[in-house]
């Protein structure tokens, strides 16, 4: 951490800098510049955290520069991880696939959804029994009923499940259907949630928040991972902006800058990244060419009649088309030794 | 609801979209445009709130007219709302202050903060016993201890106590101390959180969201009050912009517009609105003048020992200095009848 | 300005940050950190403005620390400025008003407009002559007829004029005309217009981008100083956010942060800040008690006829009724010295 | 256009707003809903662009329905147009690479940077001689100079030149020497400089604005096409969001959406998109897969010693690296008939 002080700052106030700072176990060392004085913290930073240094008289503003995230950081950890969940590896080269309603409906729905993912060549089957929606009135999922369901069409289909967990009463339930649980972006900062799930032995998957930054994002894996659970994928799922012609921006520079900063694996979510169905064969074969991990996308065997997030479903059809480009697209990459990013 | 069809759309389309509608329980009306059709809804919307009209084939986009909250709105109950909190009426026409550190660290400070806030003239005694932070690594609270001292303090000085909730397990314990709970920004659409602390029993402060809209924060009320909690307070607490320089944005116009938009009565926090001490005195008298029904403010006995948010946090001078401004400022505004607000 | 290296940095790349800083006439200092070096920059900051330190090898970043504009800061110019304009003082303690159409439609919506707004007390009449729109099919001003109509107002009715510039092409005759030029939000970093406006020799209203920092805004105001105008008033008209209920978001603490971090005035103007008449009471009412050194709102004599943003144009009606409240609470503040800010 | 009515609207409002549409000489239709009167327009509603509906007294919000541009289009123009550049062509299926430095800084480091650029396989060369800079200190460009070494460098190498202009007096300047006239983010609504390069006979490549809307973008091209000039390339270039890691979020669903809404090619900026050299190669990889027409990097001989923008510039074999995997995704793209977007 460096420290930077007032113009107008008195010994006085850089005295009461240094000494706060010796107190927290910590060296410092003021250097002099042309119209201000730098005091530069030296080790581990995390000592400080509970100082409010910014308020000290004289501190004009301090600097972070070490990471307030360890166990997810790749400066700690610089081999990529590779998450297994149920047999199926996250992060080693091969991108995945989840695919999947927005909802469980019905289990008629589900089945039929089921297939066609299967079919097309996903790993993983998605869908949501608990669903976090913005009105109180609007359908809010077929809870354990919807679980039930997801582990039906795995024993069908031998797809592993993903699906979101919303409240920490439901983290066993979920947990003892689902192969993998997923904390959505409204929850990022549930932080007690996120120290349950951080407890409960099956992979995460951790979509980014409404509004999050990078680094509110890592931490939110830091919480995961230092409750003892280290199996954490990140989802990029878009992120709200000014613009309104799509439901978010999706932030692909995410995949890359979360590979530069974490060795856990991050996946792309397109469909709601962009809220238009249209819109997820492009930014699929986007996120595959920029070195994502997978992809989730919602397919739906008859998007006009799905109970939520219909216009950015993709019926079966568009779906296979997708699949097929992204297969393609994946073995290409790496038969051609085309490395999207260099870590 | 409108529902606006493609310049292309088909015959066939329109009485797919008609035969939703009509089977929803609802009544359409086909309007021809210049280029386009245009079907018109009457009835109940939230009937169509399962049907994805926007994935119909020769659909553009639906337009929603009415809103999707009821409890909340202002157009159901166009008196506006006092709430009641242990005595203490929040938008009676007079603005009430909360005010006190950002976490309760120790039964003296608690204490010392507690005196200096009732001497000038508060309602309400703040401070946090679970702190919701970034970092894992961030002091997180004295938590039920916390909640005593906090309701020692109570007995010290009558002020009534507002502290956040983090957790549907935590309710109970909060809700016995505190005579008001808070709901934070980041557990804004943590809805098992929302539905829970509707059944508490206690009025609910709740924050706006990071990066949420006005509509996401009313249903975020009517989730409350749709679980039998009608004692719902608005807390605007700044909104995250592309600007670095202040720690949020804080949106005053959010007190016209709720104002407007609901019956419930709104406050301002400038202390986490600006992150800066030095603009918690304008914007405090900026939100009195635009009519907010109080305020809450970070005072701490010493903000360069707080173990949080002391940059943003007032000296007890500073707080004295505020506090005689808002108060000067509120009795002005009645005695002259300057109304901010016209409804 | 302080150079933080990569934790991998050789000395060999520490070796040669220094010799680019020393390069540009400055020292350098290295400190030890606990898992990085860091490298302080001593002198004048603007000698490294054109060495690209954070593209060396082995820098992960740098932080700036002084300010990149001098003439619009309060550091080098303690004392607030009061802007003279035709003899009309912007920034002595009395806010100032400039109310008007958005845009100059005739003689008589001119002249009408400019009777209700002396009537009720301005010191300017606003009207766009020359008008940015998205659209290029919408109206787009009268030109040098409407500023005609303006000089003729300003005979009629002894206010100042204040009108928008659009392009460098146009500065001369709209500085015949006007008392005061207004470089538009779409235009703040016109550089060119910036730079010619600066050898004008007429006060310039400098509006926030759509989408300015504060640096951003401060800069632009050094680049009309720097062209030899010192008489530069901010004008703040709301930021674009993700919120879509307003039609900006009106950022009021920029009041506050301006008058630290600049001597110069700033006014505020809700109706374009908010979108909707509505809100331009109680956000007024808030400018005025956040410091401001003015307003600017617009007033049509016919909202429902007005040629552009007649949705968040006052009637005569309201306009009254807000210039009552502001004038009553600007004195009650000075007479009573509640003093928003503290520099 | 579709008209909103408030609830409590009188049968006199609607009249009125129904006089309104009809005096512009379009057609109204009243529909009731379940609380509200809708007034749908039929006809072509730019004649209602200058009747400020919202206004009105007893309506709550108008919806439009068509588009304000036409000529930028693909309602009106189906078939993709392809844009000739001195016999280059940018939309034709195969993506064109504009790479350079960011600013011209001497006849050597240009004419090695474009051997550099010719050698790896780009059709255009890019540099700038004008420079917008934030502050008016820093290097602001060669000026004519610089357009000489462009145009030399273009005889040296046969690569086109595209380069910024930044004012109305350049454009005549800056058309003489270059291939393709560039307007830059901060110019995107300088709409006096789009009028005239919309005379000027070149092709101009328009970057999208700091925090530009699609439709903001597409009213901008409309600007030039209106004045004449059909030539029009749109290039994404980032947008600001509050995410501070990278300079700007890339959007890169742009590419999708403005090929779904407009007829002309696009391109992407990952260069100024990121602001970090690393960043360059996955986003560059990503637009390619996202069916972009082509692209612009940013090349320097030495990024260190740069001018302007190190941090995001290549060096020499990084954008070789970049080249090698942007020819080879879009060859494989071509041959396996991988079609990003359906229209």
């Amino acid at each position: 951490m460096v420290i930077i002080m007032n113009p107008d700052a008195t010994d006085e106030n850089i005295k009461e800098v240094i000494a706060a700072v010796e107190g927290a176990g910590l060296k410092a060392k003021v250097m002099e510049g042309a119209s201000q004085k730098i005091v530069g913290v030296i080790g581990d930073k995390t000592r400080l955290a509970s100082v409010p240094i910014d308020a000290m008289a004289g501190v004009e503003q301090s600097v972070a520069i070490s990471k307030s995230y360890k166990l997810a950081s790749r400066e700690f950890h610089p081999m990529a991880s590779v998450i297994d969940v149920a047999g199926v590896k996250i992060g080693g080269g091969t991108p995945v696939v989840m695919a999947g309603p927005c909802a469980v409906e019905s289990k008629e729905q589900l089945f039929e959804a089921a297939d066609i993912v299967k079919a097309a060549g996903a790993q993983f089957l998605r869908g949501g029994a608990y669903k976090p929606r913005t009105s109180p009135y609007s359908f809010q999922g077929l809870e354990e009923k919807g679980l039930e369901y997801l582990a039906e069409a795995r024993e069908r289909t031998g797809l592993r499940i993903v699906t979101e967990v919303t409240t920490v009463e439901a983290i066993d339930r979920v947990a003892h259907y689902a192969d993998m649980l997923q904390v959505g972006a409204r929850n990022m900062q549930n932080f007690g949630l996120l120290k349950e799930v951080g407890k409960c032995g099956k992979p995460v998957l951790l979509k980014r928040g409404l509004a999050a930054t990078l680094d509110e994002w890592l931490n939110a894996a830091e919480y995961i991972m230092n409750a003892g659970n280290p199996n954490v994928v990140f989802c990029e799922r878009g992120i709200r902006t000014y613009e309104t012609y799509t439901r978010n921006t999706l932030d692909l520079s995410a995949v890359a800058a979360i590979k530069h900063l974490s060795h856990l694996p991050i996946i792309v979510d397109p469909s709601h990244g962009t809220g238009k169905w249209r819109m997820v064969k492009p930014m699929a074969f986007a996120a595959i060419a920029a070195g994502a991990d997978g992809l989730m996308m919602e397919v739906h065997p008859n998007p006009a009649k799905a109970l939520s997030d219909g216009p950015q479903s993709l019926t079966p059809e568009n779906y296979q088309e997708v699949m097929r480009g992204v297969q393609k697209l994946a073995v290409f990459m790496k038969e051609e030794n085309i490395v999207p990013m260099d870590i």
